[in-house]
This record gives structure tokens, C-alpha cells and sequence, in this order.
């Protein structure tokens, strides 16, 4: 029967081809579209969901997967993948995902507005609707388990909140302690004072980006309001932002966004186009992110080399490459996630995942959000919210029905822990490619390893084989203390 | 039966959306796209074309068409136009479709290298694939009749070669005497003899593009090898390119684009995203991009106006308004259609009339066309070919299987000449706004007249309302042999 295997397989790379134009047209309304074009677009997009939704539950599907014969190992596992997607699938009514795809198309400019306009009123009767058809479409999917988790399998297949709690319950509290000893710590923070222009600032980022491996002959960099990566296979698009007084927005928006597109232009050709054809799933994609940002973009060797290209762009720039280290990698309090320093940040993600949580189980309604943030958010970080546009409206996740994918962040850091302590013990010289601007060893490391796998192994089976062991917070955590203790001297 | 009708035009409704989705696909492979991805991109719109097709073929239309009853007039001609598209669209092979849609994909992108090249072998086999597809597509389009008339059906409904063979008869002499004429008049032909910087010269088209009401609301301007409009409703975008010695190039296919759009922008609201949506034929699109850029844009008031603008932004140009006028003006021989004069303009076209009725009639092989090209040319021009790119490789049309497009670029010319006449006799003192800057006395009359209505007339009927007469050559012969025998002294 490798005629009904190999029927599945054409129907399939159909449907990964349609998957990519969907991306395309997300890009294109971030980036490029007229501002008047929201409302044909919403329509356009819903057009293609309700394509990619027949196509995604049409019976052929469930017929060929009786009848096909996996070639061999790798064929099994796409088999697996589409029948896993074909299954979930089938339990969306396709009026559902039509009016989620409508409703999040236009929520989104409605949250983009509402933030410039610091107006949650504007935001709120859109994000009523994300949230009761995403309740409806988790109620869908579980079927009659928890409608959180069959959310969350969109993100992470295989994993639970449960899980999840676990793993967060055993970082909170030494996250919390180390951010209380650096935020104690008598030690000036040091900062850049003064403005950066934005051809300088992008000139740097696509330095950055190619240094990192992002290969600009199968992908573009624009700029956008939110930083995004988009895109498989041979176009893998990326978007940054500049902001004058801090050019570190700019230069670890881009390396984040590169760890991203060079995780999907590094899955093996012959992988492209097909159900396996991408990241394994958003935590060992953020994980991904997060090293090439973090562990390696934010290194003392690294921030050296940054420190040296951003003299020759822009002449003096107030500090030298110690403070320039500090800098990069000042703890702060604020209200940002995606500009939060590494010990705040998933202190940031916590909070999300439990508010998220509570809005898909009904108990807190959208319209108590602004409340429910700003007590949480007090709560965990001692500040009071002084702006919408710094508390609930400060991420697009909401507005596109991404509920599920913000624990994702934390599981990454923690994944890229996992890859980080690997990767030093296998190249012990790292810090000095990195002082020459050369993260490509780890790159590569991570690609044999990582990348060319796509989604043909299980998330967290790919970070044990990649590092041999079982992945834990342990190495985060003696990261993260290790060297902000040395930083801060406490 | 309103249920038939309601059902019919809310599937219509999505098709018009997905056919939306190919063109900003299209758009995207001529202005963001990398280089890399142009494999995956065929793939892309190879599927995106295989779903349109599908929905074009779908047998429920044929059902819903015999119990739909109209509610209107309008009702009827959306209707008799569902139906006219279905039966045509039933008449290709999927298979074929789909090969067409990847073949010229690729094809073009071919054809760029090929013609930056030099290199006509390199484009061989892609044009004989897509003239072999062509006419394969004539055949089962024509059903026993003449498969080049079947093609053109697709650009000029209701038009057959027959009928423009009849009108070119008309053209060509009084064309040819004309430029006889011109050539042969002892007359210096005035040209800018400076470069002019591409900001500088983008701004100057920007302010054009918004003189001749160009939303940029619903649009935006990007460059491209070969300027285009795409798209129909709020999302109307067009391209431009610059030379740095030849600015006309820039303004002129500016103006010659936002004729296009502004056709598209202008088209009732309430017939948006259905069939009826969009503009009558190529015919009447290029009467409209060919007023704006000629009757309008080159006349001796708005070229004054212009002369003006340049001096603001580029200083001293070297001329004085007459001189800028001639400059804009000059009748030259030239190699290159989409830069030739109004007088030589037509001459071109009808030469590619005649060779592309030879390629898809099987009397002229690919192989052979770059001689019939060269031959043919210097028996029109009386000047030998120089080399490809001035050639047969100068236009995108064959790589992307437009056969039966060019000869509407003629018939739109004729139509212009009809409808500005019109617009001379309802508008007395147009000439006062023009030498304004301010088109839109015309740029509005036309939109009454012609944009609102859409497809919602037949082609030569909108002409005809417009201008109280059946149209014919002789108003844009009139019009020709006036302004150049002025111009000229001859």
C-alpha cells in the first residue's frame, strides 16, 4: 500500500505549501500591509483558514492513514504526526477555527491600537471574543479533559500544566532568591547614555544576524512592531525594532529572532514541506532563541566583540567593555517581558501562565484583566503597573489566541540550560571564537544536533539525545546564579 | 431559490479572497521575496493555484447557477459572469493549470537572469514548456475554434482577433505616416542632460501618485524590474523603478500604475471581493493607466506643472518648460516598448500581436523567435536588434503565458483616445487644473464613469456610456497627429 503512503504525502506538502502562504500573508500585514487593508485581509485570511481546515479534516486523510505503509522509521513518524494533527483537527468545527481566524485577525489591530492609545475598553470586547472562542475550541479539543492542556499540545505536544507547575514550583524559588541578592546588591547599574541611530542600530543587527548564521539568500529582516520570526524551509523571514537610547532592543530582538529562523533554515532539505518539516515545537524553538541571545549573545566573550563593533559604528560610547557587559546584562525592575533581564524574565512568564490559565477555566473574566495583572504583578515583582501598554496590553499573544504559548518561554530557558552546559563541555574554547564575534561552533553544534532533526523526534527526547541526560532546571538555575552572582558581586 | 444565489455568491466570495492571496504572492515574489526561495514559492502558489482551480471547477456552482435566481440586474450580471468563468475554467484540466501555474513561476525568474544575461538559450526550454502549456490551454479553452482567440477571451471578453486585426489595419498607416513624418522633421529633440538622484526622484513620484488620486491608504509603492499594479479592493499596490539620467522612466510608470490602481480603488464599494469586482478588461485597464500617463500626464499643461516640481526638488534642470515639454515628449527610435513614445508605442504592440498569434498557432518555433524577432523589428523600425534584452527578452509577458494580453495595451490606447476627447468636451478648462498639478477634474470624471462600475458593464458598453459613442480609432489618431504635428512643426 505505499500507494496510499505516498498519496498522503502529496496531499500533505500541498497543505505545508498552503500552511507557508498563511505565514506569508501574517508577515505581509505585520510589515508591509496598508493600514486600510485590515478588514479584506481579516477576509482573505479566514478565506485560507477555512482551506487549510477542510483540507486538514478531509476524510481522505483518515482513509490513506488506514491503508498506508510507512517506507520506513522516518515515514512512521510522519505518518504519526499527520494522524496526531488529523485527530485534534477533526474536533474544531471548521465555523470555529473560520471565526477564530476572522476574529484574531482583526483583534490584533485592535490590540495594536489600544496599546498606542493606552484604551483597554477599545481592547476588550475583541479579546471577550479570543477568549470564548479559544474556551470553546480547548472544551473541543480536550474532550472532556482539561481544556488548558489540549491548548497548550498546540505548543508543546506531550506536555501538561501539570508538568509545567512541576518545573516552575522548583525555579521560583531560587529565581526570586537571586533577584533579590542582585537587586540588593550595592553595585551601580550601568547604562548607556545616550542615543544610537537607527541606520547604525540595523547596520549592527544584520551584522548580528549573519554572524549567528541567519542566511539572508532564504530570508529578509524587517521591522515591525512586535519582533517575529515566520516562515519554513527556504523563506524564514525575521523582523526587529530600534529604539534610540537602547540599542540592545534592537541587537537581541534580531539575535533572538535569528536563533528562531536558523532553527527552521537548518531542518534537513529533505524534511522541507512535509508534516516534519519545521521545529520540534515552541519550547525547543525558544530554546533555541534563548541561547543564541542569551548564553551566547550576552557572554562576557561575545558582548566584548559587540562592545568593539559598536565603537566602530558610532565612535565613543560612554563605557568601556566591562560596563558594556554590565549593561547588556543589567537586572532591573520593570515592567516589560520582552525586554526583562534573564532573572526576571520568567518570573514575567509565570505570572502569564497562571492568568492565562484562569481565563480559559472562566474564573477570571477579560474585563477583570487590568486588576488581575496589576494585583498579580505588584504581588510578584513589588511595583505597581503605571500604564496599560506596561501591564495587560504589552503582548500580542492574546489578541492572536495564543493561549498555551507562553509557558513555552520558560520551558525553553530551561531546554537551553540543558544545551548551554552541553555545549561547553564539548567546546571548551567557545569564549574564545565568541570574543571574535564567532558563535558559529555553537551554531553548528546545534544544528547537527538540534536544527537537521526538524520534528522527527519527540521536544524533550531531542534535548536528552542532544545532551545525554533527561532535561531539568538544575543547569539554568547554576547558570543564572553563577553569573549574575559574579556580576553583581553578591 | 435565493438560497441557491446567496449560497453561490458567499462561495464566490471566498474564491474572489483566495484569488487575492495569489496576486499579494505574486506581488511579493517582484518586491520582498529572497532570492532563495523561489523553489518553494512555485510550490506555493502551485498549490494556491490547485485550490483556486478546484473552486473554479466546483460542481456545486453548476448547481446553485441552475437554481439561483437573481434579485436583480446586478444579481444577473454576477450571475451570467459566474457562469461565463465557470464553463471557461471547467474547460482546463487541473493538472494543466497547475503545471502552468509552477512552470511560469519558475519561467520568470528564469527570464530575469536570462535577460540581465544576454543569455536567450538559458530561457529556451522554460518558453517552449510554457508556449506548449499555452497552447495546450488555447485548444481546450477554443473547443474546436481558434485557440489564440480563446486566450485573449481571458484579457478582452467578447473581442476576437479578428476584430483588433481589423482596427491595427486602421491604425497603421496614419501610425506610420505620422512617425515618418516626425523622424523627418528637422527638429533637435530636447532630452535632460544630467542625472537625477533615485530619493529624489521617488519623492517627485510619491506627490504624482497622490496628484492622480492614489490611496495609499489602500496601497503602497515599493520598486520593481518591471513596474505593476496587483490587487483589487483595499489593497491596491503598485511598483516603480528608476534610471538615473532617464527620470521619465520613474514618473511615467508611476503615473501609468496608479492609472491601474485608482481604476481598482474606484470600484464600488458593494462590488468588492465578488466577480464583478474588479476592472471590465485589460482593454479598458490600459485606457486608463494610458490616460493618466499620456493625455493627462504628458500634455503641455501638466508637463509645465512638472517642470515646476523638478526645478523644487533637483534645482536647475538644464531646460525651460517648452524644452521639458518636448523632453517628455520626444518621438525617438527605440528599442523598448514600455519606454517608447506615443507615436512609436502602438507599433510595438502589433508586431508582439502578430508574433505571439504565430507561437501559439505552431508557425513559429521558440527556437526560431529571436530571429523572427530581430527580422520583424527592423522591417517595422528600420534598425537592427542589438542584443537580447533589447529584444525578444525586454518583456515579462510570455515568461508568465500572458498570450493575448499585448494587443489590449493597443485597444486601451484607442479607448483613451476616445474617453479624452469626452473629458475635453465636458471639461472645458481642464488645462487650468492641469497646469496645477490637479488632475482630478479627469481622474474624478472618470471614476463616475468608468471606475464605479466595475465588471458590471461589458467592456466596449462602459466606453460607450461614457462617451456617448461606439468606440473607434480615430479620436486617438486625431489626438496623435495634432500634438506631434505641433510639437514638431511638421
Amino acid at each position: 500500500m505505499s500507494g496510499a503512503f505516498d498519496a498522503l504525502m502529496r496531499f500533505q506538502r500541498e497543505t505545508e505549501a498552503l500552511s507557508q502562504v498563511m505565514g506569508r500573508l501574517g508577515w505581509d500585514q505585520e510589515t508591509m500591509m496598508p493600514e486600510g487593508a485590515a478588514e479584506q485581509r481579516a477576509e482573505e485570511m479566514a478565506a485560507l483558514a477555512g482551506v487549510l481546515h477542510r483540507r486538514r479534516t478531509d476524510p481522505r486523510i483518515g482513509e490513506w492513514l488506514a491503508g498506508a505503509e510507512a517506507p520506513d522509521e522516518l515515514g512512521a513518524r510522519q505518518l504519526a504526526e499527520v494522524a496526531r494533527e488529523f485527530e485534534r483537527t477533526a474536533r474544531v468545527p471548521e465555523e470555529l477555527a473560520s471565526a477564530l481566524a476572522r476574529t484574531t485577525s482583526l483583534a490584533h489591530r485592535v490590540w495594536a491600537d489600544a496599546r498606542a492609545t493606552e484604551d483597554f475598553a477599545l481592547f476588550l470586547p475583541k479579546l471577550e471574543e479570543v477568549v470564548d472562542l479559544s474556551r470553546e475550541k480547548g472544551a473541543a479539543l480536550a474532550d472532556g479533559g482539561d481544556a488548558y492542556d489540549a491548548l497548550l499540545e498546540d505548543y508543546e505536544p506531550g506536555t501538561t500544566a501539570a508538568d509545567l507547575d512541576a518545573m516552575f514550583g522548583a525555579l521560583r524559588p531560587r529565581l526570586t532568591a537571586l533577584r533579590d541578592r542582585v537587586l540588593g546588591a550595592d553595585r551601580a547599574i550601568p547604562s548607556l547614555g545616550r542615543d544610537f541611530d537607527e541606520a547604525g542600530q540595523l547596520a549592527i543587527s544584520t551584522d548580528l544576524a549573519r554572524a549567528f548564521g541567519y542566511d539572508t539568500n532564504h530570508g529578509r529582516i524587517d521591522k515591525a512592531v512586535h519582533p517575529f520570526s515566520s516562515g519554513s524551509g527556504l523563506d524564514v523571514r525575521i523582523t526587529t525594532r530600534t529604539e534610540a537610547h537602547n540599542p540592545a532592543n534592537c541587537f537581541y530582538s534580531t539575535i533572538h529572532e535569528v536563533g528562531h529562523a536558523t532553527y527552521e533554515q537548518g531542518v534537513a532539505r529533505a524534511l522541507l514541506l512535509t508534516p516534519l518539516g519545521r521545529g520540534a515545537s515552541m519550547g525547543v524553538h525558544e530554546s533555541q532563541s534563548r541561547i543564541f541571545e542569551n548564553q551566547l549573545g550576552r557572554s562576557r566573550a561575545f558582548t566584548g566583540w559587540l562592545h568593539g563593533r559598536m565603537e566602530a559604528e558610532f565612535g565613543d560610547i560612554g563605557t568601556d567593555a566591562h560596563g558594556f557587559y554590565g549593561a547588556m546584562n543589567a537586572v532591573r525592575q520593570g515592567y516589560i517581558r520582552t525586554e526583562a533581564d534573564e532573572v526576571n524574565y520568567n518570573l514575567h512568564v509565570l505570572m502569564r501562565f497562571d492568568i492565562e490559565r484562569d481565563l480559559i477555566a472562566g474564573r477570571l473574566a477579560p474585563a477583570d484583566l487590568p486588576e488581575a495583572w496589576d494585583t498579580r504583578f505588584e504581588w510578584d515583582f513589588g511595583v505597581a503597573v503605571d500604564k496599560p501598554s506596561n501591564g495587560c496590553l504589552q503582548d500580542v499573544h492574546w489578541s492572536e489566541a495564543l493561549f498555551g504559548y507562553f509557558p513555552t518561554y520558560t520551558l525553553g530557558n530551561v531546554y537551553a540550560g540543558c544545551l548551554h552546559a552541553a555545549i561547553r563541555a564539548d567546546i571548551p574554547d567557545l569564549d574564545d571564537h565568541l570574543a571574535k564575534g564567532d558563535p558559529m561552533p555553537a551554531v553548528l553544534w546545534l544544528r547537527e544536533r538540534v536544527h537537521v532533526h526538524g520534528a522527527a523526534k519527540e521536544p524533550a527526547q531531542i534535548i536528552a539525545d542532544a545532551t545525554g541526560r533527561t532535561p531539568d532546571e538544575g543547569p539554568l538555575l547554576d547558570y543564572l546564579e553563577d553569573k549574575f552572582a559574579a556580576l553583581y558581586g553578591v
